[in-house]
């Protein structure tokens, strides 16, 4: 699948013609999960996801059976300013590990009877250090998109996407703030673990960052000034799920942050799109506060690599598992109260 | 599997000499989950979870691949005080839909790659009332933990119990209550939805327990006199579980009052458990801060039918997955920061 853009312009308007859920399978679902052999509302949150499910898929009875879990890795120059407690030469190191099965997304992965795809996007070419200028050139960010628009597989009924990037939460940090406001020691937390002087310091590059960028441009621009290959690859991975109407597990604070560039270049670009889990990354409750996204795990992860996704992935399978196997009042003769 | 008991006394004699966790293959685990390629702590309370799991099981790289949910049914006298939205006749109607496969159990024990076994309870003839006199005599709460004890598939790897029995909201209320205090109206909720009248009326029900059975005997002689079948008979799986080494997840609140006898009566008798969820029955929560048990997912579920601990299998199988399944920073060259 060729990319649909070959700009930053083409990218927007792609994401302004994008199609919206089926709103007649949307109620029919509805409609269905009212007569289904339980009280009302007895299963929770479950009804609602199906519901939503059952919209994008475009039937009242789906299913899901080809989830696909991508992670994108990338480096950043802002990794040589020391904000993370691994050093970069991790990153491909990682992707190596995903390859090789040893990682915990391998195992969430198999564990949810999901694909996983990794893409590793030009390890040996940090982005720019966001502190002297943009992280990324107009063709930078755009092939990163497309990589990500790409790695999207036409048969998938659910799409995850994760990341791997040392340093990765510093432009995360600094797109939240960029987009959302504050101050960036309010976005800024220890990533995989930095010590008290370790947060200073990346406190002040996320600051830095602030100062040269914040404020000029839309999501998509900001995403070029502060971001990264993974995040951006993110970034067009969901754009096209949206485009073949595969709903979104997002992961944690970085997918998020990723996320939320389209958000702010598009409003709705994630309706079809839910919120996975709460990472134990502060920032994360903060993004998804602005998204207006719930959710649906909050089990203390702050891993990445698309874990807190794929993690709920066997939610979302027995939510629509419940809206189109269970049987209603008047097939089971089960009196209705 | 005979039961090893043939009385309350011998009941209460088995919980005591029970087995406790293997802290050699725990602490194995621990040391295995410290070497994992991720950064310390990142999978949160996963890694607590696949640790206390090995501790039970034995090993320090366990594996999950043969849950098994129980559900037990069970009618009550209280149900002609008009206490639930449902006729009791429903019980049967419920366990004849789990018996063909049209319940949210049957889609939840499936989609978690569970076996599901049903086992109705002396359907046609409901406990006592238990505002006239205890519930159960002796010998029908012995049969009852009998029939949870043999229940137990001594092959599984982890057990998830849960119920059927319309008004069983009701002796749950009153079994939480006893053994926890307060008034009734703290422990009385909607449970399948009840109306203002039918939630006061039910209130006044568990009050009229409360004050002829309250502080009359253990948790096992509390079980007898506010309980169910099927509630007893949860508690006796629990037990047997515990004998067997078998972890079990446990689910809602009429699971954790039946689990909380057991406690009451030997303290300790849960550590073998954790909790699957939190319902949306106000009481629930009061029931799990009680027991020190944190619920893994929160998603607004008031089922029953073991559905909440059903849909924790997949988070156990993920949790214990990474801990067995990803290589160390060693075996995997990745520098560990």
């Amino acid at each position: 699948m060729t990319a649909e853009f070959n700009d930053m312009a083409g990218f927007r308007a792609l994401l302004e013609r994008q199609p919206d859920t089926d709103s007649g399978a949307r109620d029919a679902a509805a409609e269905r999960n009212g007569q289904l052999t339980k009280p009302p509302g007895a299963l929770g949150r479950l009804e609602d996801l199906a519901i939503w499910y059952a919209g994008w898929r475009g039937t009242a009875t789906p299913s899901v059976t080809a989830p696909q879990v991508i992670v994108f890795a990338g480096n950043h120059g802002v990794a040589a300013r020391g904000v993370s407690a691994f050093p970069p030469e991790v990153t491909a190191q990682m992707v190596a590990n995903f390859e090789h099965g040893g990682a915990a997304i391998n195992q969430l992965a198999a564990a949810a009877g999901a694909k996983l795809d990794v893409h590793a996007l030009s390890l040996e070419d940090p982005t720019d250090d966001f502190t002297t200028g943009p992280a990324m050139s107009e063709a930078a960010l755009c092939t990163a998109l497309r990589t990500g628009w790409e790695a999207v597989d036409e048969t998938a009924d659910v799409l995850i996407v994760g990341e791997m990037g040392i340093g990765n939460t510093t432009p995360a940090a600094a797109l939240a703030a960029a987009l959302l406001g504050g101050e960036a020691d309010e976005w800024t937390g220890r990533g995989t673990g930095v010590d008290d002087a370790g947060l200073a310091g990346k406190t002040r590059v996320v600051a830095e960052g602030l100062r040269l960028h914040a404020g000029r441009g839309d999501g998509v621009e900001t995403l070029r000034r502060l971001g990264g290959r993974e995040l951006a690859a993110m970034a067009g991975a969901i754009a096209r799920a949206r485009s073949l109407r595969i709903p979104v597990i997002l992961d944690g604070f970085i997918c998020c942050s990723a996320a939320l560039t389209l958000e702010k270049t598009c409003s709705g670009a994630l309706d079809h799109c839910v919120a996975g889990h709460l990472s134990a990354e502060g920032a994360h409750g903060k993004v998804l506060a602005a998204l207006g996204k719930e959710p649906l795990l909050s089990l203390g992860l702050r891993l990445g690599e698309a874990s807190g996704g794929a993690l709920a992935i066997p939610v979302l399978k027995a939510a629509v598992a419940c809206l189109s196997g269970m049987a209603t009042f008047a097939e089971a003769g089960v009196s209705d109260g």
